[in-house]
């Protein structure tokens, strides 16, 4: 234990609490308090510590992707959408009459630019909840930045779908779906800030420039 | 007072609140019981309701954002600034060996794009905290997708820029700012996940699908 401990790089209080929550399957025991351990397990303790420690999910959370992951009849597919589920906050939209307006939106935008798409992820019925509120406030001229949006999101995910590398390696998979869409998401909002006051200078001139520029 | 309230959509305790919290203005007193309201109080109640429900700003920022707001001397460039900063949650880097190469490769993405920054901006330190972060925990792979991101942040800064519409009426700025960079970051975080989706769905096939699409 001490060894894999070291391995790790993570306590050995931890690990025992891993071992009890189920999280990491216990060693072979070799003795009365002696047991077993494998590289098998310093990659699972490390990437259980990475997922709670920096994709900031619960117990309950990587329990559950811990068993898709360790289940070989789970396809790729549907271990990287249970991975990104665990790191996606669904807001389901307030019923209201602006509602199925925005629902038609969102669908039309993802048949025109040919993603394929279900209506019932979370993620769908986020961005509807998004386009409805506005329409709600009577904010309708902030939803013209869609398309935009959508283009960007799209530059995203390639460049996400590029960083997860060799896919055959069910475990890294994992661990940069939960961490990169998690550290992603505040990644993606620092730049969007960054270029935004990047552009009001650009525009509305900073105090060093002179008023005319 | 009650015709306030049904002008700006607003209960009358909601109103009173805001102008006991110094948010909004008092009226110009006519009588014992009795204040004129223009439809300069008006807007700015439902400025007001705007932000606290759609932007989720705290009191404090509000009061610090009208008092900005209401200084002619504040040029629109500071005006945003302070609204962007008002839905900007800023990670300090966690100091470390990989702080330094972090704050040069965004000064160098910065500087590569032409981008007009500012190294104690909030977001520009929030940016080089992930990037730290990553190479921290080894993720180095996954520093490879700044460029994409980057590109990904000019299209959504632009569409924002467009979505301002006319920056002469200052108070319309501050709404849009503060509720289009709140609301735009859950959009795109699901448009994200739509997209991650739909290339998962493409590479790896659904269930619908032959496999050797």
């Amino acid at each position: 234990m001490a060894e894999l401990s070291e391995a790790a790089g993570v306590p050995v209080p931890t690990i025992k609490y891993y071992m009890r929550e189920g999280l990491v399957p216990p060693g072979r025991p070799t003795g009365r308090n002696q047991a077993d351990y494998d590289q098998g397990h310093v990659r699972k303790i490390k990437l259980v510590r990475a997922l709670a420690d920096y994709g900031g999910l619960s117990i309950a959370a990587i329990r559950g992707l811990m068993h898709e992951l360790d289940n070989p009849a789970t396809e790729l597919h549907r271990l990287l959408g249970a991975a990104q589920r665990t790191v996606t906050e669904h807001t389901e939209p307030r019923p209201g009459p602006h509602v199925e307006e925005a629902q038609r939106r969102i669908a039309d935008l993802a048949a025109r630019r040919g993603w394929h798409w279900e209506p019932d992820h979370p993620s769908f019925r986020t961005a509807v909840g998004v386009l409805s509120l506005l329409a709600e406030i009577g904010r309708q001229d902030m939803i013209d930045v869609l398309d935009g949006y959508a283009e960007a999101a799209e530059r995203i995910a390639q460049a996400d779908l590029a960083a997860l590398g060799d896919l055959s390696d069910r475990e890294r998979v994992v661990e940069v779906v939960v961490i990169g869409t998690a550290l992603g998401d505040t990644l993606i909002a620092a730049l969007r800030r960054m270029v935004q006051a990047h552009l009001s200078h650009e525009l509305l001139g900073g105090h060093v420039e002179p008023p005319a520029r």
